[in-house]
């Protein structure tokens, strides 16, 4: 057969070929996918999610997020809605979504439990991210657009595919897992801004789990309910483009170029942090900062004058006035009230201007500096441009330092690549 | 605020009104829905779905049919999968899928858990299965037709309502519910014939558990995710029609039109079987049977000279053959290899004629008996018509009396009608 389904099933469960980068990306994004999630152990929405795997206690296959261990359909709900709680995880702009926090918590807790080496995790977890993406753009932009939120939706097949992998399932098997993933993946971008929404990643995730499961098991579904007039595809707004997904399957790995954060803020804001960072602004010079960004972002993060931590979250002026004034926008605690307060940022915030430009890109953004002493100085940044890998691997490290201590950082980063057991990383969820 | 979710929410958290035709239906609703569960304990997919619940073992806050206990998100999982293994239990058409086993499955483990009378299950249970069928009639046929399985979908929010009255959730609350399993509500046609349709209905009644159990902690979500352009309804190709949704609600129970399903085969066969009925068919005298049926169901379930007991089950010729030398119709075990090769029901299967009629509607059927006096006998039969209660009770303690026995039946019902705790019921799904 030579449909959608049974070649990306054809990949997922045959050998392939990685390439040094694609490598390297997958176990950064592991460690910073284990920083993001500890530091999102204590949010609301952690906490409740948490609280409902301990009422049902259950069998210690995998550990979480925060200390404990449950089930592994549980497991991969809770560490996948704790490590999106901060919105501070990894994002791929063709998948139109963030591919680990759907395929990792999944990955990790079939390993640990099947009690596979750290190269099986990392192989598996590629594959599931790939075919995430490659899912992602099969959906399409309209898919989007139109409500649904690819982290969960294109993200529930990627975590089916990686846990299949370390079931070392059959491209028969594969197809199947695909075909039932197809009848439970969901996830509205209507819960954005809500605790909604990495509930939504945690929700795929646990999807993934729980299919491969079944059909670990013998379950056997419709293998092909992904295209066709009743498949996945058309009944949620997809455009079902097998050319767009498939171009260059097994030879290129598409998760080379994910975006790490390095900001804990709204992904909207980051070119322009990005480009004030090339400036190295220092506050007394400024005379005055203009920001210009793609129209897009001007209803969601140009909060004008914040006065909480989540409202600085979305404020081209409230952040850039942080960074200058030598606060860690790294840091999920830099952005509070207490900031928001402080008399340097709101002077320096009342000096920026932000103004939305046509000619810009969605991940460009470009800023003019002023200087008091009639200087003028320029920088643009465009997220698309690529990092290059020691580049990444020295901010990535550090923004995992940041988060959970050097200590443990570099220990996780010594165990991605020098190689280790599943259940060893795992046991470092605990925080 | 007066929106379609708001309304709902205030007549799923607020006092009702029920009639005695409700409780009454609600009731052998119940019955069935045990008798039609245990029946299906032993089929490969409830085998599939219990294992995998037994792997996770987990604190014991709920029965699961088959024996055992699991916490309430996995009971019902295991229980939604297993009660809807034999595609036995009710239907109702406006809802357009089978209200009982995304709901009841939902209701009772919690019902269970939290040690509450049978009389507050049964209301709990009325009210969300009334949610199922307005939140069908709201999402229309044009869901269905698209490719949405309503019993999952719509079944979803009909068990986080049942939930969350047994929970004692407030409007608010409710109103959160339903946001919160817009982002969660799935399941496609696309895997009838398979393993994964009874898994669409346990699916949606885990759904409507996890969705309540994190509202009753604290849980924020977007609560206006149904309506909308970015709702449930628009992404899931909903007519989102209020008015057609709310018509009559608080006022009309919509529920007490459920159809039990008499007979272990295709519903499309059901009405052709009641019209034999009427005519008591004896098989000497038959020279000829014509049967007149929708066209839709030419497809579904006209197979010639099954050889299977699947095949039997969707076949005219074979059931009104079975049914009128004896053969029970209502037992599931009937349908076999063995009464497919009996040459009784193969002279008579092939006196035994069908036709598409564009007359007929969906849920109705012609019989014309030509006897081998020359007399013509003639019968119609409309699912629709309403069967009144004394007759109804009659045969759904009858069906339940043949799938587990007359004195298991008669307990059951003796508790529903007079009252008990939720767990004797719940006992009752061990088998």
């Amino acid at each position: 057969m030579s449909d959608f389904t049974s070649t990306l099933a054809a990949f997922a469960a045959g050998p392939i070929t990685t390439t040094a980068q694609a490598r390297i990306v997958t176990s950064l994004s592991v460690l910073d996918w284990v920083a993001v999630g500890r530091a999102g152990i204590n949010e609301p929405v952690s906490t409740i999610v948490r609280d409902m795997a301990m009422d049902e206690a259950g069998a210690a296959q995998a550990h979480l997020f925060g200390g404990g261990a449950a089930p592994l359909r549980t497991a991969a709900l809770v560490n996948g809605t704790v490590s999106h709680a901060l919105d501070y995880d990894d994002t791929h702009f063709a998948h139109i979504g963030h591919p680990s926090v759907a395929v990792l918590p999944a990955a990790l807790a079939v390993s640990e439990w099947d009690d596979r080496i750290l190269v099986d995790l990392l192989k598996a977890a590629l594959v599931g991210m790939e075919t995430s993406i490659r899912i992602g753009l099969w959906l399409g932009r309209g898919h989007y657009q139109n409500g649904f939120h690819q982290t969960a939706t294109a993200g529930a097949f990627g975590a089916a595919v990686a846990v299949g992998r370390i079931l070392g399932f059959s491209a028969g098997q594969m197809r199947q897992v695909l075909g039932l993933t197809a009848t439970r993946a969901a996830g509205l971008k209507a819960q954005f801004g809500t605790m909604g929404k990495p509930y939504n990643a945690g929700m795929a995730s646990a999807a993934g789990v729980e299919a491969a499961l079944l059909i670990h098991k013998g379950f056997d579904p419709n293998a092909n309910a992904m295209e066709g007039p009743f498949g996945f595809g058309a009944t949620h707004q997809g455009a079902a483009d097998d050319a767009a997904a498939l171009d260059g399957l097994g030879d290129e790995w598409l998760f080379e170029s994910v975006s790490h954060k390095f900001h804990a803020c709204c992904h909207g804001l980051h070119a322009a942090l990005e480009a004030a960072r090339d400036l190295d602004i220092a506050e007394p010079e400024v005379a005055e900062i203009k920001v210009n960004t793609h129209p897009r972002w001007m209803s969601v993060c140009n909060q004008m004058s914040p006065t909480t931590g989540l409202e600085a979250k979305f404020s081209y002026r409230a952040v850039i006035a942080m960074q200058a004034l030598g606060y860690d926008t790294a840091l999920p605690g830099s952005y509070s009230q207490k900031v928001c307060a402080d008399p340097r940022v709101k002077s320096l915030q009342d000096r920026i201007v932000v103004e939305a430009d046509e000619a810009l890109s969605e991940t460009q953004a470009h800023l003019a500096l002023l200087r008091r002493d009639g200087a003028r100085l320029e920088a643009t940044h465009d997220l698309m441009t690529p990092i290059s890998l020691p580049d990444r691997e020295d901010r990535v490290r550090a923004k995992a330092s940041k988060l959970i201590g050097t200590d443990e950082a570099d220990a996780i980063w010594s165990m991605l690549r020098t190689g280790g057991r599943a259940r060893d990383l795992a046991a470092k969820l605990a925080g």
